[in-house]
């Protein structure tokens, strides 16, 4: 556990968090990109309206999510931006920095080693291994290309705790299980393929065709769903 | 209604499809990728155990989703692969190809072009578009970058149904709307910002710093979640 607190108020409010549902998870991550986006003279205050509006989801939906991660709003004024924004990091863990690899320096890492994002929510790129010895040596974005023989050695040397898998699908399965044994933590996966991973290891996988199959399961049965309204449309990006 | 076929069974299972939950659909996407990776020499069977185990949640689960669609698995011995494929390429319109065109000539688009999951799928990128007069002209997986100016035209053109928007944050609105403006019905966005698009387009958007974000959430309350297990862990990806 990094930097794992004090007990108390934050040993109960982690206790909730871990059981909140996946779908809440990641609209606290989207509210969190809208209060980033505030302007931080003028909005003293956002209300449950306002973050429903951007989000197209019930305001009675952000109460709740809100509600379920120890944030009460003031009643018919809403909430303080800075006090949710950092209510919100705690939970998703942005309160600390996290230490990341990356194995598989193709142009989707190339791509994530440039964007400005990671870095800004406290991901940082510690190091980044590819198999092909051709480009063992080469500079992105600053890092050397490592050689997979030196993921254990580097992992335990940095402390990194997140391992990025951006390698074709058939070599996915060996790269998780190198990243499990060297220690990581948690592998957000980009390679086509459902990998297996101890329990103690967590595992986000993003295929992008999965994403273009939903948009395109969303278009062509669009015409069907009268009642498909904001809410529901953001649902596909939300829920 | 792109290739919109006869009435019938087929206008009752759209009808179903249209209510499917957002989770549904998603899982949908990870059956077919078991089914597609089967040996088809082999596989004359597939039960929902089977399908539960790749996936991570409960047989109980996979029958639902699937009766859901229309296809009831054959009492004590399970699904036909072929059958069961065919009836979730249809909910998730795969049965028809797509043309896509996409905006935005970065790394994460030339990642995007190779990626041959596309294809197989029956998505075809039919032209690519960049702001930048640099880029025009350039070549890239054997598309022209093609000036924003000719969006429309080629839109018309070539029918194309989706646009992919792989530009920076800054630009995607004004994008988006220019996309909306030229036809297209639906909108895979990566840059990392909530878009408004008009009810009759859908949106699916992919922010990777949320992904990164909902994988430190994970694994910083792991230790607290004893209930969690191979279901709730491949939750995680998948509801």
């Amino acid at each position: 556990m990094p930097g794992r607190k004090s007990p108390g108020r934050k040993e109960a409010l982690e206790g909730v968090a871990s059981r909140l549902p996946r779908a809440t998870v990641l609209r606290l991550s989207w509210y969190l990109r809208h209060l980033q986006g505030l302007d931080k003279a003028q909005a003293e205050w956002v209300s449950s309206h306002e973050l429903a509006e951007a989000l197209g989801v019930t305001a009675a939906q952000v109460r709740k999510d809100l509600a379920a991660i120890g944030s009460f709003g003031h009643p018919g004024i809403g909430y303080r931006p800075d006090e949710l924004a950092s209510a919100i990091r705690g939970v998703l863990g942005l309160d600390r920095s996290w230490s990341v690899v990356l194995v598989g320096v193709g142009n989707l890492a190339r791509a994530l080693l440039r964007y400005a994002g990671f870095r800004q929510q406290g991901f940082q790129f510690v190091a980044i291994f590819d198999a092909d010895p051709a480009k063992v040596g080469q500079v992105v974005e600053n890092l050397p290309v490592l050689p997979m023989e030196r993921l254990a050695e580097v992992v335990r040397q940095t402390g990194a705790q997140l391992g990025i898998i951006s390698v074709p699908a058939e070599a996915a399965q060996r790269v998780a299980a190198e990243l499990v044994a060297a220690g990581i933590r948690g592998i957000l996966n980009f390679a086509p393929v459902m990998l297996r991973v101890p329990l103690r290891v967590s595992l986000v996988s993003v295929d992008l065709t999965v994403q273009l199959e939903q948009l395109s399961h969303l278009v062509l049965h669009h015409s069907h769903a009268n009642g498909r309204n904001v809410q529901q449309r953001s649902g596909s990006r939300l829920a």
